[in-house]
């Protein structure tokens, strides 16, 4: 029973939408998916280090003892039980390190879902927001629905410069950074400079978030300390399942000083009640007796086999001119390329010979710098690694000879 | 490696985060799930209905088949096959009914999360926003985030009247609606009603949010039309797996026109990237083949014995100046007590006499009702039903005679 002749509807959308953006890899992703492009481009971790049977048995576990509590609505900050297992987690960080309550830890669904309520929650239209130089895309995004001024906190070979900080930090709200092999670039923080950056956002009274994602794929196994553990009433520190489980199931967790917790759940709240009780409790019973441990050596290894291999590939094809990050951890390595070469337009000779990455520029907030470009190699063999580097390596001494 | 004496932080929020209230109907929850209270305060479907045993061999087959695609991130819009059963479903509506593509449809983690991305992408700080008298608390806390004026639909026994809504409309960016047995009030929208509400909207150009988690729960299982069949470029439909499946899965669904979609998508996108696809691949495994078929009858049938319990009940123990709605459907019956009764007081009287209900005032956008409350019969044995509205019968009587 359709109505006659309705006018169609003028959408008006708020202003916030309009700065919603697809993000660009999701994008290159569609493209790149078609089996015969060696990608470098994805961003997704290796399904070969997937837990599949041990996931099967405890979500069949779950369900078989418990399956009436973990198929209905559940607290929104969170299973209990796991909350309190990551509270042990982080405060086992060292014997100085901070001791972290449950009460701090909230549930979310992935941690993308942390960064859209910590935008929700600490920013407010034309608020400066501080970010690395380049930062985490996915953050940008989130942060941009709530419209801040972000400011670029410059970075050098080793990361994120502390003492830069401060030149920026009047009026900021937040600063956003990602320590551990970090996303875009693969770098790391030393430890002299956690201390010096939490020391000057302490001092600035700047709430420092520190994003966490790769922490644990340390190709050494020594993990560096978290920021957390040096001022956990100053930090806030993001954690996922994504890259030591599987990132499918969507679990990560805030963990954020309590008047800022408490916020942050209401928000969640209202976003959307709660995550998946059924997800929490299996993925409790994954790791409640020490699965991790075994677990991520060996995606640390086949991360690192890989990582090295592409090192080795570049070391060996890549013209001079052409500089890299050497990762010890994560997913990336990022490239910076000869001024005169845009890697948007290296993208399209590169697709057109079957290779794929991500160019440089969406990940800066400010200015982007055009000769950038990120590389994964988590989810592609070592030949095929060495047969794309090899086909880049000569589409970019072809540039430079043009 | 703890540093010395940091300054502690100021917190400052956004302004949006001073809207965030916590659900009075979650705070009453913890007061009300000791055993010993007869609870009509839950608004949680009864787990006695969960299929767990076919969940269960969902999950098992899913992860057998194709775990490691079940446990990679996915699309944003959501797993295809049931994006297409979606929309085959909601194209089905009789003949005349409208057809719906899988483009038009994107899946959310539970119904809430649609409603906190239409309220991103349509609401602006001060937009008028419209809505029944009384709504749905949880669509009330969504929307709130993003600060807009709330302007009450006027309703009566029959629901909400939509000759009504041309003299609130001016401006407005939405009108949400719930027409199936609505949470709180359990009206249901009549067939004219409903035709002369899209109607409305139309001629307006206002968009109709037709939010739909109890419609598939009429006990007479004949359920009305849609309004999204009669007008599909103007109707915004949300579904929910939460009431005919299980809901700590966190499955809804949003099926809105296409430039709206685009938006939706976007804004799903910078919130949480996805919704699991292990639960999507899981819940379409389990309804591909008529499953729902066959479950929905026996929630059906347990709702509307319990819900004629309650009603026996309240004829046979309710006062005179009391009453109260006969739903046909869906999970609760709304009270209106004398005016001189304030329902907030009335709960501690009945806490203390261990029985539970929510006070109406929380549903109301403005101008609360306060002699007015609401009762959930589905999670409570018809004995305790009755034990606890007589309960409730003397202690208004008694406030009536005080």
């Amino acid at each position: 029973m359709k109505i006659d002749h309705p006018n169609p509807i003028q959408w008006q959308f708020s202003e916030r939408a309009s700065q919603l953006q697809s993000s660009f890899i999701r994008e290159i992703l569609k493209i790149t998916q078609r089996p015969d492009i060696i990608s470098f481009a994805g961003g997704l971790p290796s399904p070969q280090t997937f837990p599949v049977e041990r996931m099967k048995a405890s979500f069949d576990k779950v369900l078989s003892e418990n399956g009436k509590v973990a198929l209905q609505y559940g607290p929104t900050d969170g299973y209990a039980p796991l909350r309190e297992w990551i509270a042990q987690s982080l405060s086992n960080e060292g014997a100085e390190g901070a001791r972290i309550v449950p009460e701090q830890i909230l549930m979310t669904s992935g941690s993308q879902q942390a960064l859209d309520l910590l935008g929700k929650v600490l920013i407010d239209e034309g608020s400066r927001v501080l970010v690395e130089t380049p930062s985490y895309l996915g953050a940008l995004q989130a942060f941009s629905v709530y419209r801040p001024e972000f400011a670029s906190v410059d970075t050098d070979d080793d990361g994120l410069v502390p003492a830069s900080v401060a030149a920026v930090a009047e009026g900021a709200r937040l600063l956003y950074a990602l320590p551990n092999f970090q996303n875009p670039t693969g770098r790391s923080l030393s430890v002299a400079r956690r201390v010096e950056l939490v020391e000057t956002c302490a001092r600035l009274g700047l709430p420092l978030i520190e994003d966490d994602p790769y922490g644990a794929l340390s190709y050494k196994g020594e993990p560096y300390p978290k920021m957390l553990s040096m001022n956990p009433d100053g930090v806030i520190y993001m954690g996922s399942f994504s890259k030591v489980l599987t990132p499918g199931i969507r679990l990560g967790y805030v963990c954020a000083p309590l008047p800022l917790v408490r916020r942050l759940e209401l928000a969640k709240q209202a976003a959307d009640l709660h995550t998946a009780q059924l997800t929490q409790m299996v993925v409790y019973d994954v790791v409640k007796d020490g699965f991790l441990d075994q677990h991520i050596p060996t995606i640390r290894a086949l991360y690192s086999a890989q990582c090295q291999a592409m090192l080795d590939a570049m070391d060996e094809f890549f013209p001079a001119g052409v500089t890299w990050t050497r990762p010890e951890g994560g997913m990336f390595i990022w490239v910076t390329l000869p001024q005169s070469i845009d890697a948007m337009k290296l993208l399209d000779q590169a697709i057109a010979a079957k290779v794929a990455f991500v160019p440089g520029a969406p990940f800066y907030a400010n200015a982007p710098q055009t000769n950038t470009l990120r590389l994964s190699f988590v989810t592609v063999p070592p030949e095929r690694i060495r047969e794309g580097i090899a086909i880049l390596g000569k589409l970019i001494a072809a540039d430079l000879a043009a």
